[in-house]
C-alpha cells in the first residue's frame, strides 16, 4: 500500500502527464499493487482491495474521466472473470485489458481523425482557430493535410502561462500547415478580422449535461464565437465523459501553482492560476467523437451505448 | 529639417514613450525646429515652415491625439500672436505655450482621479477590475486610496506581450491597495467567480462616435463586462480625442513587432502583434475626464466646449 | 357514475391540491368506481367503463402529468391482468398498484433529493436562489442541510398572490437553512447585488421539446438568469412529464381566480392571473430528475426508459 | 437650528411624500428657519447658515433631486438679489422663488403630457404598460384620453409590496380608461401574450449618464422590454436630473422597512426591501421631457440649456 | 450504363422536382438499370454494379436526403433476399421495395399533420408565419382547417427569386384559410407588427447536429423569430436526415442559375443565386415529425430507431 | 387655392420622386400659389395663406422632412423681410430662396462624400454592402472610387418590389465598382459568407431619439449586422431631420399599392407593401451627415446647431 501512495503521488504532482499516459501509468500502479498482493487472500479480498487502490488512485486527479474510465474498465473485466481469477493469471489479465484499454484509445483517436476531417472543405481560404494543445484537434488537421486539403490555415493562441499553443503551432507547421499565431488577449480581434470559419478545440472532461472542461480562456472563446456567429465544435474522445457526473457529481477547477505566472512577484500579491474553466452546452455547435457528431448533451447516451461496461 | 526628422524618428522608434511624454516631446522638436529656422523668413513662411514640421511630427505615431493635440495647441497659439512674433520671442513662446498644454494635461488626470475615485464607494468588499497600464485609471485608485477608502480590491491582467499588469500591479500594492493577479485569458473566469463592481480601463484615442480604442485585449474584456452586465467605464483626458476623425479620418491600429510574442519563433509562422483594439461606444457605460462623466457618444462635443481652441 | 363525477369536481375545484395528493386521490376515485361497478359486465366492458372514467379524471386538470400518469399507470398494469380480474381481486389489485405508483412517487423525490444535494459544494458564501415553493426543490435543499453542509444559504421570493414563497421560507428556516426574503419584482436586484451561484425551482409539468411549465414568475426569473448567466436548473421528478405532448397535445395554463390579486376590486377593471408560464428548455442548463442531470430536451427518452409502462 | 432638524425629520421619516411635496416642505423649512435666523448677522453669514441648513435637508432624502433642485434653485436666486437682501424682504423673496420653483414642476408636467400624448396615435387596439404610480406617467394618459383617444388600453403591476400600481388603476379606471391589471411576476407572461406597442414608467432620479433610478421591478421590466422588443420611455421633468452626478456623486438606492413586506415574519429571516433599481440608458428608448424627446444620455446637457441657474 | 448516366442528368438538370418525384425516379432508373443489366452475372457483381449506380444517382443531388435515403433501402431490402434475387424476381423486388418506401413517404406525411395540426390551438386570432413552399407545412395547416379551426391566419413572403410563396398563397386560399402576403424583407416588419403566435417552415436537409437546411431566407426568418421570442418550428419527415453527416459529411449549398434573379443582368455584375442556408438548432424550438415533437439535435436518434434499415 | 390642390396631388400620387425634386417642386408650387394671391392682400394675411398652403404641400408626404423643411426655409426666411415684402418682389425672394435651399441639399451632399470616403481605407478587399438606392450613398462610393480606392467592392440587394437596387448597381458598375447582386433574403448568408467590412445605407427620415427611417428591409439588414457584428452607418443630409418629432410628432410609415408585389393576385388575399421601416439608433454606429460623422442620437443638436432657422 505505501508504494502505491508513492506512484499515486507522481500522478498527483504532475511528474505524469497528458490523459492517455496518466491512465495508463494508473492502471501499471495497480497491476503492481495486485501483485505485491498476489496470493495473499479470497478472491472476495482480492477485490476488496484493489477497489480501494482504484479510489486513491482517481483520487490523484478529480478532473481525469480518461484516468477514472480506464481503471473501471480494468475491473470491470476482472468482474467478469472473477470465478477463474488467481495469482497466476491475474497480471497477465491486467496487462492484457490494459491494452483493449489503450486500443479502445487509439481507435478512437483515429476514428475522430477521419470524421474531423471531413469537415475541412476542400475550398479555399478555409481558416480553422484553436487554443492550447490538444492531441484529438491536431490529430485532424494532420488527417487533413495528409488527405492533400492545402487550402486551410490554422490560427492558435500562445495559451499563457505554459505556452502549449507553441507546441501546437510547431507540430502543424512541420507537417506543412500554415499557421498564424497571436497572443491570448487577440483571440476577438483575429476573430473579428480574419474570417475564422471554424473554431475547434479539444476537452479535459465532459458531464452529463453536455458541459466541457478545457484550458483556461476556452469559455472566452466560446463567448467570441458565439458574438461573432463562427461554428465552435469540441473533438474529443467519449472516454473523457465522466459518467458520475449524471448523479450529480461536479467537476473540480484545479488551482495551479501561481510560479507558473509570475516566477519572482510581489509580496501580497494573490495571484490566481485556474488550469480549466467550463464551456456550457448552449456555445458548442458539436461534439466530434468516435461514435459521430452530435450535440454535446447526448454524451451520455453515445457514451453508455458504446462504452455499456463503464456506464454502471 | 534634417535633424527633425532624426528628432522625428526617435518618436517613431519608440525611444519616447507615454502619450504625456511623447506630446511634450514632440512640442521641443517643434522649437528646436523653430530655433533653426530663426530669421529665415516672413512670419508667414514661418507659419508654413512650422505646420509642414507639425505634419512630420503627427505622422510618427498616428494613433496618439494628445501628441496631435498639443502641436495644434502651440502653432493655434502663435497665430494668435502672429503679427508680434519674432526670432526673439519665438522660442519664449512656444515654450511657454509648451508648458500651458503640459498643466492642461495635469490638471485634467488631476480632475478625473478625484471625479472617478467618486465612483468607489465606502461599502465592504468593492471589487475593481482593470486591464495594462493607464495612469489615468491608476490615479483614481491611488487618490481612493488616499482618502482612506480601504474595502477595495482590484483584480488586474498581466497584458501579455509586454506584461504592463506587472507595473499596475506594483504601484497598487506599494500604495496598499489589494491586488489579485491573471493572465489574459482568464478573464472570463475571474469576472465570473469573483463578484465584479467595475471595469475600469484607459483610452488611447478616442473618436466621435465614442469608439474607444485602448491596449489588445480591451474588447475582449469588454464583451466579458457586457456578457456580465459589469459596468465598464473608461477614464480619459478629453486631450485623447482626435477630432479629425469626425470628418471621416481613421484611426489605426498599429502593428508590433512579432518578437514581443516570440523572440525565437520557428520558420514559417505568423505572427499578429496588434497594439490595440477598438472598444464601441455600446459596450462603455461611461467615460470618465475632466468634464465630468457621460456616454462617450458626447466626446466631440464636450471637447469643443472645454478646449475651443483645438476642435477647429 | 354521478358520484364520479362529484368526486371530479373536488379535483377540479381545487379542494385537494398537490401533484401527489390529486393524483393518488383520483385513483381513490377510479377504485370507488369500479367497486360500485362490481360484477356489471364482462372485463372488456369493465375496461371500456374505466377508460371512461379516467378521462373524465384526467379533464379536471389538463395540466398535472403526475395524475395522468398514474391513472395510466393503473390502467396499464390491470391489463396485463385482464385475464384473471374478477369483482373479488380488482380493488384489491387497484390498491395494490396504487401504492406502487405512490413508491415510485416517492422514491423519485428521494432520489433527486441525493442527486441535487451533491450540486451544492462544500465552500463557503454558496447562494441559491429559488421561486414559489416546490417539495423537490425543498427536498434537495433539506438533504444537503441535513448532509452538514452549512454554507449556503438561499434567496426566495413571496411569490404573489398565495406566497407560496413564505412556506418555502418557513420549511428552511426550521431546518436552519439562512433565507434571505424578498419582493417578486427584486428578482433582477437581488441577482445583479448577490452571487448568486445557482437558481433552482420545480415543474408543474415538462413537455417532449423540454419546455418546462412552472409558476407565474418562472420564466421571469430564467430570463434573470440568462442575463446574468447563472446556472439556472429545474428539479422534477420525470412523471411530471406528459407524453402526449410528443404528439402535439397542447399544454394549457389555467387562468386562476382575481380575487386571489385583488379581493375588492374597482369596476371595469381586468385582472389577470394565469397559474404558470412556460420556461423555454433556451434557458435550463439542466433537469435534476430521478434519472440523472440531463439536458431537458431529453425528457422523454429517459421517460420512456425508466417507465415504459407509461410511455405510449 | 433644532426646529430644522425636527422638520428634517418629517422628510426623513416619509411624513411628507412625492417629488413635489417633499422639495416645496423643503423649501418651508428652510424659510422658517430663515425667520427664526431673522436679523442675526449679516448677509454673508446668513448665507453660511441657509447654506447648513441646505446640507441638512438634503441629506433626508439623497435621492429627491427635486429637493435638492429646488433648495439650489432658492439658494441661486438669493444670490442675485444678495445686496439688497435683509430680514424685511428676505421670507418674501423665498416666497416667491418657491412660487417660481412651483410654477416650473408644473409647467413641465403640462408639457410632458401634451409631448407624451402625442406618441399615442389614434389607431385600434394600441397597448401601453406601465409599472407603479407616476403622475407624469399618468398625465400623459389622461391627457391623451382627453383629447379624445378611445382606443388604447393600459396594462399595469400591482407593485409590491406598497401596492401603488392600484392607485394607478384607479385614476386610470376614474378617467374611463381601460385597464388590465397582473402581478409583478406575471411581467413577461403579459409582454408575451399581449401585443405590447409601449412602456412607459416614471422617474425617481437621472443621472449624468443617462441612468434612471425608479421603483423595484423597473430593470426587470426593462430587460423584458429589451427582449420583446417593446419601446421603453421614460417620463420625467428635468428637475429630476441630479447634476452632481456628473462629478462622481453616486445615487444611493433607499432600503425601506422589512414590515411592508412581511409584518409577522419568522425568526431569523433576513428580508431586503430595496426601494428602487437603476435602468441603464441601454434600455431605454427615449426620455419624454418638458424640452422634448431624446435619449437619455442628453440629459445633462438638456438641463443646464433649460435651467442655467441650477447646473452648477 | 450510358442510360443510367442519361437519366441522372435529367435529375441533375431540374427537369425533376420534389423531393418525393426525385427519390421515386431515382429508384426507377435504379431499376432500368437493372433490368439492363438481368442476366449478366453472379449477385455478388450484381450487387456491386447496382452500389455503382447509386452512388452516380446520389451524385446528382448532394443535398437531397430523401433520394439518398430511398435508394439505400431498396438495396439494403435487396441484400436480405440476396440469396434467392436472380434475373426473374429483381424488378419486381424493386417495384415492390419502391412501392414501399413512396408509403413510407405519405405515412410520414399524413402523421406529422395530424401532429402538427394539434399544435394551432382552438382560439381566436392565430397567426402562423410561412416562407417558401413546403408541403408538409402545408398538410398540417391543410389539416387544421379541415378538422374545422378557422380562427387562424397564414402570414407567407413571396420568396424570390421563384416566387414560391405564391403557389403556397393559392392552396391555403383556396381551402378557405385567410392569407396576408408581403415581400421577403418584410419579414421582420411583419412579425413586429403582428402578433405572430408560430413560425413555421419545412426543411430539405437535416444534419446529426440538428442544423436544417431550407430555402434561402429561412436562417433570416429564424433570426427574426429569436429576436422577436416566436416559436419557430420546423415540420419534416425524418426521411430528409442525412445519416451520414454524423460521420463528418459536409451537406452543400446549391448555388443556381442567376437568370432566375436578373435574366438581362448588366455586364460584369457577379450575382449569387445560393438555393438554401442552414439554420442552426439554436434557433429551431421543435422538429415535427413522423415519430413526434422534440428538440432537433435528436434526429439521428429518432431516425435509427424509426429507420433502422437505412441508418447503417 | 384649386391649383394648388391639384399641385399637392402631384407630389402625392408619386408623380414626383425624390426627396430633392419633391422639396423643390413643393416650392414652385408655393411660389405659383403666391403668384396667384399677388395684391390679394396685407402681408398678414399673405402669411395666413401661405402657412394653409404649407400645410396642404406638407400633407402630401407625412414621411419628407426634407420637403417641411424646405417650405419653412421659405417662409422662415421670407418672415425676416416681411416689413418690405410686396407683390414685386416676393416670387424673386421665393425663388432666391429655393436656390439657397437647393444649394444647401447640394453642399450638403458633396461633404457627406467627402467625409464618407475617408471611411474606405486603401486595403485590399474591402467590402461594402447597401440596400435600396440612396443618392448620398452613392455618392461616397464614387467619391471613393474617383480617389482612386480600387480595392473595394460593393454588395447590394435587388430590393422588391421596385428593384431598386438594380439601379444601384447599374451606376456603380458604370463608374467600374465591382458589385455583387443578391436576393433580399439572402442579407445573412452573404454577410455571413463574405467578410463584410461596412454596411451602409442612406435614409428617409430621422427623429429626435436618433431613429432612421428607410426601405423595408433595412431594420432587417441592421439586425443581421447588429449579430455579425458588421458596423452599421447611416449617410444622410441633416435636412432628413424632422424637428417636430423631438415634441413627439410621430413619424408615419407609408403602405403603398399592393399591386407593387403582385399584379395579378388570387382573390381574397391580402397584400401588406410597407415602403419604409424603423431602424433603432441601438443598430446605428453612427450617422455620416455633413456636419461630420456622430452616434445618431445627437442629430437634434447637429441640426440645430446648423441650421438654427429650422430648429424653430
Amino acid at each position: 500500500m505505501q508504494q502505491l501512495l508513492k506512484d499515486a503521488e507522481r500522478i498527483k504532482s504532475l511528474e505524469i502527464q497528458g490523459a492517455t499516459n496518466v491512465a495508463l501509468s494508473a492502471i501499471d500502479f495497480l497491476s503492481s499493487y495486485a501483485k505485491r498482493l498476489e496470493d495473499c487472500c479470497t478472491p472476495d479480498e482480492w477485490f476488496e482491495k484493489l477497489y480501494e487502490a482504484e479510489g486513491i488512485l482517481i483520487g490523484t486527479r478529480p478532473t481525469e474521466p480518461a484516468l477514472r474510465n480506464g481503471l473501471t474498465y480494468i475491473l470491470k473485466k476482472l468482474e467478469t472473470t472473477k470465478d477463474n481469477l488467481n495469482a497466476d493469471n491475474i497480471l497477465e489479465l491486467i496487462d492484457s485489458y490494459k491494452n483493449e484499454y489503450k486500443e479502445m484509445i487509439q481507435n478512437s483517436k483515429k476514428k475522430i481523425a477521419e470524421i474531423g476531417a471531413r469537415r475541412i472543405p476542400n475550398k479555399d481560404e478555409f481558416t480553422i482557430m484553436t487554443h492550447c494543445h490538444s492531441s484529438v484537434v491536431n490529430g485532424i488537421l494532420l488527417e487533413a493535410k495528409r488527405q492533400g486539403k492545402d487550402n486551410f490555415k490554422v490560427i492558435n493562441t500562445e495559451t499563457q502561462p505554459r505556452l502549449q499553443g507553441r507546441k501546437t503551432a510547431r507540430k502543424l507547421l512541420k507537417a506543412g500547415i500554415e499557421v498564424i499565431h497571436v497572443v491570448d488577449s487577440a483571440m476577438r480581434w483575429v476573430v473579428n478580422h480574419y474570417e475564422v470559419d471554424l473554431i475547434l478545440i479539444g476537452a479535459d472532461s465532459i458531464t452529463s449535461e453536455g458541459t466541457v472542461l478545457n484550458k483556461i480562456g476556452s469559455r472566452l472563446l466560446a463567448l467570441v464565437a458565439h458574438e461573432e456567429h463562427v461554428p465552435f465544435y469540441v473533438a474529443s474522445s467519449l472516454l473523457k465523459y465522466n459518467p458520475k457526473t449524471s448523479f450529480g457529481t461536479l467537476e473540480k477547477i484545479e488551482m495551479r501553482d501561481p510560479k507558473e505566472i509570475w516566477e519572482d512577484p510581489p509580496e501580497n500579491i494573490e495571484i490566481l492560476n485556474p488550469a480549466f474553466e467550463t464551456v456550457s452546452r448552449r456555445y458548442i455547435d458539436g461534439l466530434i467523437t468516435e461514435a459521430g457528431i452530435f450535440a454535446s448533451s447526448h454524451v451520455h447516451f453515445q457514451f453508455t451505448k458504446l462504452y455499456p461496461l463503464l456506464a454502471e
